[in-house]
């Protein structure tokens, strides 16, 4: 076809794909061409934005390091990657709820041992955690690995420090046999997210505030259960209506204790208030397995 | 609102923009967020693929620098550059089509006078252009500057070599008064598009093809004149009824005449082969100016 018009072309594209070997990719670039036509058409998209769309993706791709994923920010911010999550995470009640990833998990956190101080010199108050992760019927979930990530009191994660050296509130932890996780960090404080890039530049054009509510991820994978990609807020928080990334549940909600000078949960004496997080994170066993009857074969398979 | 589900996202993402201060942005924002997320909703996006979305357009950006934009030639084989230059360069009948700009177009490109030989070095068979430029009703139009891009016969830009040392086959030239413009170069050959970065593979893994029929680039503008962007192309080439980019259009397509050894018509002698592309390019008046019966002002002014 030599002569595509704007209103023939997107049948044309969606032609050039008919022996495409995958058909899921063809489904899904059948579906991303199709929306994306249909927006430049509803907004009659002038070549000047569609040549700003194309400079702030460019600008997008330069901010991503190994350090700093802005897509992922994006993609945070425009609601998308909340979305992906709901409709994939759709759990029987009870379960804990899934949120966004967020764009500073790191792989290759540090192992900690339980009881142990995860903060590791970041700046914030003491916050004590004692979580437990159990399954539906109230079972503790054995051999459940841990992965946990904050912001400090400045508002900002390791990998956001220039002079980042060391990982710092952040780290991987295994439950005990009780499904019990417990350790020392610091108390997660409000944050916005980064505004020296095009995402933050995109917040400030549409008129959004850039706010993250407190809170502290969590990632928890067993044998046997679905993976857990979450947070857990703090209650009272001004931005909990507002987060930026869309990412509140009101089951991921709790109280924060704070507590006075004194003794602490890991036997020592704190000079200055303290906090404790106290959550109970319930998995989803997997379907495929339970449905097979095979959970215990894996669980066991695991432990040994 | 703190507890939105899947269902509910889109609302709340698009509430966020209610004070955005552009209202074009916001209109723009609006219809992008609404089909993002009807697409991951119909596809039923998964998280593991949306990664790869999010790896995808992070490498894309990667390979964009000053010579090289990978998100323009990813517009150009969806179909989305030659879908926003169509809707935005409707034409009264007789004028030249316009169509997409194309990757390779760059800054500061050298002047040349008419009659000169823009190849500068370009490799391929000699090719003497000859075209004017005209209004509607065929009057020359005057102080008309055009650009002109291409390949050479290994298909590749100049910015496409490591050595780029100097613009090759790329040029900007002015017309005379007769609206004429002419100059020597080199005859372009069908290319594949670089299939080194995301791009390519997306076209691998969707099975497209990934060349374009053979085509000189001109941008023209003239005070008065919408300006034109556009391709000739060649007749008789194998990809004109797939070019991966969809720019082709059957009025910029007509034969570029070969002829044997001999005189050529900048009045000397060619050993080999060569061509004459003759086109006419046919410009639009400026809607604006030509109601308010100013285009003569702007012309004097222009050529004072």
């Amino acid at each position: 076809m030599r002569n595509i018009d704007e209103y023939t072309i997107t049948q044309e594209v969606l032609d050039r794909m008919a022996n495409a070997p995958d058909r899921r990719l063809k489904q899904i670039m059948t579906s991303l061409i199709s929306h994306l036509h249909a927006f430049a058409r509803e907004v009659r998209l002038t070549e000047e934005e569609w040549l700003q769309g194309i400079q702030f993706l460019t600008e997008t791709g330069h901010m991503c390091d190994a350090k700093r994923q802005e897509f992922v920010l994006l993609s945070d911010t425009l609601g998308l990657s909340m979305l992906v999550v709901a409709q994939n995470n759709r759990k029987p009640a009870g379960c804990t709820e899934a949120t966004v990833l967020g764009p500073f998990h790191v792989a290759d956190a540090p192992r900690y041992a339980l009881g142990q101080d995860i903060a590791n010199g970041a700046v914030g108050r003491p916050c004590f955690v004692q979580a437990t992760i159990k399954d539906r019927d109230g079972s503790p979930v054995a051999a459940a690995t841990v992965e946990v990530w904050q912001s400090d009191a400045e508002g900002l994660y390791d990998v956001q420090y220039k002079d980042n050296a060391a990982h710092r509130a952040r780290g991987v932890l295994r439950a005990d046999d009780m499904g019990r996780v417990y350790f020392k960090s610091v108390l997660a404080e409000a944050y916005p997210i980064p505004s020296d890039g095009p995402v933050g530049r995109m917040l400030k054009a549409t008129g959004r505030q850039p706010w993250r509510p407190a809170h502290m991820h969590f990632k928890i994978e067993a044998p046997g259960f679905e993976r857990l990609i979450t947070h857990v807020f703090r209650d009272g928080d001004q931005y909990l209506d507002s987060d930026v990334v869309f990412g509140v549940r009101s089951s991921l909600i709790t109280h924060w204790d704070e507590y006075p000078p004194g003794p602490t949960p890991d036997g020592k004496e704190s000079v200055e208030n303290f906090y404790i997080l106290r959550f109970d994170f319930v998995m989803n066993k997997s379907v495929c397995l339970e449905e097979a009857g095979l959970t215990e074969v894996v669980n066991d398979a695991h432990d040994r």
